[in-house]
């Protein structure tokens, strides 16, 4: 069974200002480990593929980076978006393109900027996927949910299959109020969607001919130009006139053939700077401390260093981020709000600290 | 009447760390203002002094730096001091110096260090007190307290003197705790000691030869080779034997003629990064914002910015310093306490950051 991730890089989350910026965004930094988190996200995979059977989608501007973190990356398998259009049109080109040579290639669509504690875990949840997705069948990796998230999506687990560990999916529910969010988790049927799906690339255009037919044309020209000159060409024309539309909402959510495989390989989307502790090294008072910083009386805090010394003195759930021309320091319940600053800055026209 | 100003700025305070560093002292910063606060110190005598009338103590590593920013002092105006000894042997220098052309001429020791804000009134208050010193009694500045501060040391105020604003002062009290801080701001006859003492320099050298006999000798030989080449050499060999005592721990609290003069100019020791907000201009979240600095949600803040941007989110009475090549963040509450963060680069031998 060949396994063809197809690995999301596109987004320009502002979260992680004044780390990311429109050039540098969330997945192309080094946020969990020393590496950026798409190349973790590509290394994590192996052996069940290498980067020579990945596929990433990701903006212009992101190019340059991406081939200098992954030089082993054929240049052929950057799917650049001239515009993002969400994920259903990337997911559509990339299927259409895997399957002109192996139809019944097993797809698999991860974010570039999730962390996964286990990786051993993860490759096996993974297989779990691929395996239950060689009928036809669209198959995602449900989280088990540790709190109720209401930043999440969720999925609603049916009946096992027999012989398998897939479940059937009921249905796919957009982000919750806390009170839903309190139920979901009670009831022990819930997952979070995670935004991992597994598919052979025949079955998903099958879908997305069903029920989204206007996407199965521009698709099919923009494969049939890939490994050719011509390709960038009509990815830049076709491409921005495709329906801008998630995978979830435009075809997860409606398929009949949905299975959901139970996962727990301690999966974090890294929302913002306070999820750090969750994924990285913390000293004896629950500190991220990164670069050269003294701390002293401070809790609970995400201290982010670069060349220059960082005093923390007294500080309680606070992130400093030094990121070389930008310091934020901020609550850390109020980092969600990091848009605020770069909205602010972009009112100023600071062009180069977006 | 001839005022001439003895300005100590030998101080070597941690507390604006990591503005402050031991060659860049507090009195040589711009705190308060876009002067050093040293440079506002001699600016505001004007006209009553001018820098040519001054003299101003300090210690080896802060001659470069002054004579850049007082470029019209004299040479031989500055008393380098070889080390720290307290007060006493500086004013006994000092006043040993002026004695030797005009002994009844009046000396007003200033702190370099504070900030003033009605000059005008300071100015007044200061020749209040130079009359009150013309007969030979040693006057001070007492400060209308505002607050039961136990960081000062009081002064308790007598009957006041006939024809003159100046009063006896009845005894210095060293800071004191909150209860009895309390009772002295309660009772209305205590004022702040702010360190600044007018008297005549024969005057001042009769109360040393008296209550710190074993200072006059060595004083007097430093003062007898002031103007030569050989008085940084005396300074070098004598100063350091002189006894390290503060003036008003030595002379002033033991002297039976002293008098206090009232005073009410606006006065601020600026004793940590919580003071600025008394001195400087506040936005009207109250924040004291200097450099590029964009705040959002934020309010009683004191964010110092250098070339980088820094970026304040959500913080409350938060205290964020920028000093080019080390950041400070702290609660404004415990900006008194940054001389922890001093001590642990000290113990990092962290040089260049001291």
């Amino acid at each position: 069974m060949k396994l063809r991730p197809l690995i999301l890089a596109g987004g320009s989350g502002t979260r992680f200002w004044p780390l990311s910026r429109r050039s540098r965004p969330k997945q192309l930094l080094p946020l969990a480990s020393s590496h950026p988190l798409l190349v973790d996200t590509v290394s994590r995979l192996a052996p069940l593929a290498t980067v020579r059977d990945v596929l990433v989608a990701c903006g212009r501007v992101h190019v340059q980076a991406i081939r200098k973190m992954l030089p082993k990356l054929p240049r052929s398998s950057l799917i650049v978006e001239p515009v993002g259009r969400n994920t259903a049109p990337c997911v559509a080109v990339a299927a259409a393109i895997i399957a002109k040579k192996s139809p019944e290639a097993i797809i698999a669509v991860l974010p570039a900027d999730a962390h996964v504690a286990d990786p051993h875990r993860f490759r096996r949840d993974l297989s779990s996927a691929a395996e239950a997705a060689t009928g036809g069948s669209l198959v995602t990796l449900g989280i088990q949910p540790s709190r109720p998230e209401t930043g999440y999506g969720y999925i609603e687990v049916g009946d096992r299959l027999a012989e398998s560990v897939a479940h059937r999916a009921i249905r796919f529910v957009e982000k919750p109020d806390l009170a839903r969010a309190t139920e979901y988790l009670a009831s022990g049927r819930f997952l979070w969607n995670a935004g991992i799906f597994v598919f052979r690339a025949d079955g998903m255009l099958t879908a997305i001919e069903k029920y989204l037919p206007e996407m199965t044309f521009g698709a099919r020209e923009i494969a049939n130009a890939h490994g050719t000159k011509k390709f960038d060409a009509k990815m830049n024309r076709l491409f921005p006139e495709l329906p801008s539309i998630s995978l979830d909402y435009g075809v997860m959510e409606k398929a009949d053939d949905v299975l959901v495989v139970p996962a727990s390989f301690g999966w974090s989307d890294l929302g913002s700077f306070a999820a750090l502790p969750e994924v990285r090294p913390r000293d004896e008072a629950g500190n991220v401390l990164s670069g050269d910083v003294v701390a002293v009386d401070s809790k609970g805090c995400v201290v982010l260093g670069e060349k220059r010394l960082i005093a923390a003195l007294g500080l309680t759930d606070m992130v400093v981020v030094d990121a070389g021309d930008a310091v934020l320091v901020c609550p850390k319940d109020r980092s969600q709000d990091v848009r605020r600053i770069v909205d602010e800055l972009a009112k100023r026209r600071a062009g180069k600290l977006l």
